[in-house]
């Protein structure tokens, strides 16, 4: 654990400094500037984008540091001291070396790796650690670390995690929704070909024989999957799922882009009348995030069908539509005059053509802005784009029954990347960190305050929080894979993005989190003779009534721990066991409303048969 | 999906023989008769058991097969349905050879596949799938499956599933256990040498750049890596972790042995006073147990110290006192005769120390065989086990203030396999398929049924539900490992084999549990109109109210599906919607008694106001 503390800060080099000042061999200093000069080309800002000459110096480094340590180990009269400074050094170099190699380093430098179809202790590992023993953890050194992107969650987190699953889950069942589980990973084929240049970030599991799987990206297509091999049973389900998604991407950390994520989904299933199941996932999504008190919240809205007509209308090629809409989903990261330049530039759009989209993507509205539309003859000349208007009318007559419209805002910039939507699409942004202007749009759509297409940029696109939409073709593209005519399942679906939902609540809760992560209702402690067994007998009592308690697992514990523990975990009723007490058949109760108050009151008497109903009227009365 | 499910059947030779009697190629008559003998071949009641040399026969019949499809292909005057059949069967062949493939075989049949890294669309698949398209789902035909030895959870399995763990989960922060969560895979180095055999089990990530890492094995080693790493955060910590582990296994899904299973485990961290958290453990394994209405159990303990006194009491040498214990671990599926003839031949045990071992082995019982060991002066005469004869005492005094000594049977052939733990050790066992003789060794030790060491192996070992034991140097191991003195936090910790209390459950509850996996309030109706904008606002309003609530999604539905809905989720409240009753701002409400009633009675009028109390009304009416 401290290795990688320490390798990530630039202490080494100071250190190793010291010790080549404490040198007595000439070879000691020498290694040691080498070393101090590639340190300190490590320690920039930008230390992730090593270099791969970086990583070679640091490579020759960390060997010719092996061989200096094994010398010094040789030597008997080296002081200790130098030996454990100069191993930890080594190891820092390695953990560094390891963390920071881009991957395509590592792959390459060592083929043999790869070729051999495994990495065993004896085999030479990519980031040269061939001094690191694997096979035995007492004799071996490595680096005590979680993998890249990944992280643990303590108690506190997990408890501030569940009740976020708690909350949606509760939301998704008063709809009626059901869940399901699917495998961690999936055969490689049922992915392959779903997530286009993204496929890169498919984790894929070893080939040690057998079936080639990959670990699932999203909940998404196992879920068409799912439903290709089971539509008979299920032609129609709103299920919700919540699991972890593995994407092999550049870990952000700081801005919680893991590679390791929950996501959390619900989908509708099945064939029914236009835009109800639609409308109920919007209700859904706004209920949802009420519920988890994320604070002010805006749901853009748009069609594809509407899009798709808008692109046919100025003058897309049909083959280029694809391209464009994904040009016009980059507009809440980047201004309008940039995507134009992508749209004539790089897809090569006729100017004139990128001018008439960038009138259309600029509008954003309500009601009054399907109106406007409606109103477009051009538009509603076009059969697609006709059908959309349609359809987005009955939404907004649904949503407005649904009593969330004023949620909603009517947005033709809004795009979405994944191709395989077909109809509405959304996605939920929370305001305080909405794009400048978005709130206006809402309910005005005639001045747009990125009326010249600039866009402040550090504002924008951290808001988003939910997202989906209508994908009616994806169970058809797996269920049809067998050469047969598909089953078609239409879907329409939500992805809440829970991982964002934890760090807004977890900023909010900073003070008010159990940072141990625990919600107990006594603490049963003794005063003067220990009395574990007593204490045993009446956590019993307690535990058998439904009450959480603990107690301290020490013959003799003494009383500053005791209210140590109480203060620690917040535990708000004490159960006192004394001696004299116990002769008379009672306990003391006390309730703690505050630290200072440990130490002044004893506590109430009361007697055992009374100490449950005494301790649950206690527990009531706080809740109250 | 179809071709999973036909692959496992027989129904294929007579497609192709069919294919064959149409044929018009003579080589396609060859082709068919070798593929028939090796279908036949196939279809033995030990199909799982395929030998490589039948699996050899079928590759090469895939081989024949596939040039047969291609020269049918292109061959003009071929009928399509030839070529549909021929392209089926070849699928059907490769997912048969695929599913049954040993492991071993498909890696060992094609070593290209592991040497290139990888196996895209355009690399010989080990399974000879030369015709399988993976980049394009449209055009590619593949098996629609999920992974050898993974599952998908249908609705009413979560339901259940989500039943246990909720209890279990209660029971646990009863005691004020909290949770955490680790990545679902770990630094390969961090598992390694962590098994022992069972390391080959461990699915590895494929090496993608960067560092190694494969998927976790148990929840135990993760949870040692956590404590090592933040152990200055949690010197001491009750945590639980209910979550997936991964083992490459050969599946035996009629047994439940999966690749994907849930392991669910307790454990107590932290130096206290002797037997106090384990005694706190074995409460909890009880509890848990009872909550879950599992059955009657037993719960067998032994303790290492004991364990290992008796080895060198009886004259086992040191070196060999983890093997011989690990004989002595299958004496709950083998017969003394056997783990003698192991101890003695492979092992190497004198037969006069392995026969004293046998004396020892035999006894269980409970406080009176702690009695009869500690009249044993040999036995007390050695330190270790001596000091587990103490522990032992203490324990069973704090298991008797808990209440559940009852539970308890003190088992000396109980030796767990696991090389790390150093005290008591435990494993629970469901009484109905418990081995014969247990129950009454339970109570006397002195005549255990099975004497002549012979025991009806068909009734054996089935019914462990839980285990764990004590582990004291677990955690030094991997903070030790950085060369340093390691942090040492002695553990001790229960798995509750959660997949097991599943299918008991499952078994029980065959008949109870909601198919459809789902606990909906209420279905908001319509009659005559459709009144699908009524419909909605009711439903929103007793969302609103916390009320699960459905209704179906179409503008018109008819009243036959409507019921049909209501009964199939088994929906408690039916509120009936009509345009008489709107006129009057009422609402029919009509409680669902039976399949039968749905057609007589028309329900209660209630007032719209009135609605949600009601209903909530009727709800708890029915919980009574």
């Amino acid at each position: 654990m401290q290795l990688t503390r320490r390798s990530s800060s630039i202490e080494i080099p100071s250190r190793q400094a010291a010790l080549a000042a404490r040198g007595t061999l000439s070879v000691r200093r020498t290694i040691s500037r080498s070393l101090r000069g590639c340190l300190r080309s490590m320690s920039t800002s930008h230390a992730e984008a090593l270099s791969s000459s970086d990583a070679e110096q640091l490579q020759r480094a960390i060997t010719e540091q092996g061989n200096l340590v094994r010398s010094l180990k040789s030597d008997k009269s080296t002081p200790k001291a130098d030996i454990d400074a100069g191993v930890e050094a080594l190891k820092a170099m390695k953990a560094r070396l390891q963390s920071l190699t881009p991957a395509s380093t590592s792959a390459s430098s060592n083929p043999q790796t790869s070729i051999l179809g495994q990495s065993t202790a004896s085999s030479v590992a990519p980031s040269g650690s061939n001094l690191r023993k694997t096979n035995n953890a007492k004799k071996g050194a490595y680096t005590l670390k979680v993998p890249k992107g990944t992280k643990d969650h303590s108690p506190s987190e997990m408890l501030l995690r569940k009740h976020i699953f708690a909350t949606i889950t509760r939301q998704f069942e008063l709809h009626g929704a059901v869940t399901i589980d699917t495998p961690v990973f999936e055969l490689k084929e049922i992915l392959a070909g779903k997530y286009g240049e993204d496929s890169k970030l498919i984790y894929d599991l070893q080939d040690q024989g057998g079936e080639l799987c990959s670990l699932r990206y999203d909940l998404t297509v196992p879920f068409a999957r799912f439903l290709a091999m089971n539509g008979q049973t299920y032609q129609n389900i709103k299920r919700y799922h919540i699991a972890k998604v593995y994407r092999r991407d550049n870990p952000a950390m700081s801005k919680g882009r893991m590679r390791e994520f929950y996501q959390c989904d619900l989908d509708i299933a099945g064939s029914y009348d236009p835009m109800v199941p639609d409308a109920e996932v919007l209700k859904i999504v706004c209920d949802v995030l009420n519920a988890l008190q994320v604070g002010d919240f805006t749901v853009k809205i748009n069609h594809r069908k509407i899009l798709d007509g808008i692109f046919a209308v100025c003058g897309v090629p049909t083959d280029k539509t694809r391209a464009i809409s994904s040009s016009v989903d980059k507009l809440d990261k980047t201004p309008w005059a940039e995507v134009r330049e992508e749209m004539t530039g790089e897809k090569g759009l006729d100017p004139a053509v990128a001018d008439r989209i960038g009138e259309y993507v600029k509008l954003k509205g309500g009601r009054e802005l399907l109106d406007q539309l409606n109103g477009d003859a051009k538009l509603t000349g076009n059969k697609t784009a006709s059908e959309g208007l349609v359809d987005m009318a009955l939404l907004f007559n649904y949503l407005s029954i649904f009593g969330v419209l004023d949620k909603m805002s009517f947005d033709l910039s809004l795009a979405r990347g994944l191709d395989y939507y077909t109809g509405i699409i959304y996605e939920a942004i929370v305001e305080g960190s909405a794009p400048p202007g978005l709130k206006e749009g809402k309910t005005s759509a005639k001045k747009p305050t990125d009326a010249d297409g600039e866009m402040d940029e550090t504002q924008v696109g951290v808001g988003s929080i939910a997202g989906g939409g209508r994908y009616d073709n994806l169970v058809g593209m797996f269920s049809g894979s067998d050469g047969k005519k598909g089953l078609q399942i239409p879907c329409v679906g939500v992805s809440i993005g829970v991982e964002r939902v934890f760090s807004i609540l977890q900023q909010k809760a900073k003070d008010q989190v159990n940072p141990r992560g625990k919600d107990v209702d006594v603490f049963v402690m003794s005063v003067g003779d220990g009395l574990l067994e007593e204490r045993m007998a009446i956590c019993s009592e307690l535990w058998q009534a439904g009450l959480r308690a603990e107690f301290t697992y020490k013959r003799k514990p003494k009383m500053p721990a005791q209210f140590e523990a109480i203060d620690r975990d917040q535990i708000p009723i004490a159960v006192i066991v004394g001696v004299d007490e116990l002769r008379e058949g009672k306990v003391r109760i006390k309730e703690q409303v505050g630290k200072e108050e440990n130490s002044s009151s004893k506590g109430e008497p009361v007697s055992r048969t009374d100490m449950v109903s005494f301790i649950k009227e206690a527990l009531a009365r706080r809740q109250r």
